[in-house]
């Protein structure tokens, strides 16, 4: 994929992310991410935190369940991904228009915390075939739009009910 | 302004950029930009296009003007600037999210075009009061969110009458 | 290409732009980028200039006549593209390390200076092709490597003759 | 600090993080990240390596002793900082140029690894302080300078001797 828009955003989980999988087996997990910048208010003689800009997320595969097993609601975390536009009809009929980001890299944050870090080998994909596997997100069914689908709960507990008659993100 | 979400786009303007005014005489250009992602189809052994990410941009003061004079619709541009989001109300009083880019630099992209480049000087500020202008968005009044507001003609006549019923962006 | 390490940069050209061509007849830029922060002095308030950053930069076929067309020495930029390194030998035979930048998308930039674009038609190459070229730097002959090559100078008389005497930037 | 080079780098570090102490009591790590661009070869119908870049790192204060206790040699990180150029002269008199990037944000990358968070509170400094911290480096004594500096080991044992006859870096 050529010309994308690649990004990276600093922030907190709002939730703690939601695994699911596809009717195929793959693994795919969303969550949103909180960023809040800060300004430094010369009257006050402080920071002041300003709007915080909200980030739908996702991530596939094997990744998708190292980010269900490892991060929780208000984890800190770094994520790079592209950011896409995405449009859907509400049962209204109106038009509205999501702007997600498909993630390549996330990982916790070191600033405020520390990590123990286990490689797994879960897959036995080759390299290649991970290292592109974000990108062919479209190839899959995809498991946030049928109504059938089951929230699956994460490995260490931190997945939380979902309500399924939102609108995606 | 601390931990905002830096990101670079390169697109093309889907329209005229759109010069406006504060009350206090600052100008405000917005715009908007349609960057599309390619994919290489194994198949059909050829690019196709994917979904374009259309991103609303608003430039201030010295730079503003010189976005009216040099661009147009279709320019191919690169920008960088803080992605922000900014929520709103319907007047059905439903509540609406727009993601904006506070653009800190742009320029006409040379991958399909050349540039005959003219430095300015327009408004004698210094060079550090005009590093920080796009930040201090906030400071000014708003010349979108006021009814009354003229949109100011560019002066390459690339400016279009806009039509201010439409919610912002 | 994955995994590469892609950068935008911000500042002014240290030379016109150096254009040559392989001898397959593939036109390349070489220039050179300061991008120099900037820190605001609490004691004195003001800002005051930081170290500068140099930054080597390529661009590959009609981009680079583009560039070569359009910018000066002390043009600022905003660029793009994929931070790489590369090593040699001194004629010493020591090793050393240079960072370069493949630059994909570069722009005069509009915060102080005005730019009348006018889109060309050189090549008549697919945009799918002229959208990879970057990439493809690495299947040309090195026009930098060879001695005998010659530097092409520019269309607007901003080239000035090279001392190919140096190790590579 | 305005107009800084923010770039954001995924890679494996080419040893265990290095954690020293300034005079003053603030910690510092340092490491080295080797991120690997992977190209794919359509004759041979498959990834291949291409060259890796090398980045020298700095991270200062609490977040120094999270990534000392948390990062070993070879692990995967994702990392944003801003992109700095220093120069000195070798015993010989020879100038030298190496590039460095002043670390923000790290996380240990989620793509083949799982990590167990856990969220500290070291210092008791303000957010506002931490949030800074990066940006003071130059206020600090440097203890990669003296000689007599000592580096002191990893909670984790990760550290190791080093060699303090090189030239920085």
């Amino acid at each position: 994929m050529a010309n994308e828009t690649v990004i990276t955003v600093v922030g907190n989980l709002t939730d703690a992310p939601e695994l699911r999988f596809t009717a195929g087996g793959q693994a795919v997990a969303k969550f949103r991410i909180a960023s809040t910048p800060r300004t430094f208010d010369k009257q006050a003689q402080e920071y002041k935190d300003g709007e915080p800009l909200f980030l739908a997320c996702n991530i596939w595969r094997d990744a998708a369940e190292h980010v269900a097993e490892s991060l929780d609601r208000g984890s800190r975390v770094i994520v790079q991904g592209r950011l896409r536009q995405r449009s859907y009809e509400t049962r209204e009929g109106e038009k509205r228009t999501v702007y997600e980001l498909e993630v390549d890299e996330i990982g916790p944050s070191l600033r405020y915390a520390t990590a123990k870090v286990q490689r797994m080998n879960r897959s036995g994909g080759s390299g290649a075939q991970q290292q592109s596997s974000g990108s062919g997100g479209g190839n899959f069914d995809d498991p946030w739009a049928t109504q059938g689908a089951q929230p699956t709960r994460g490995f260490g507990g931190q997945q939380q009910a979902s309500n399924d008659t939102e609108p995606p993100f």
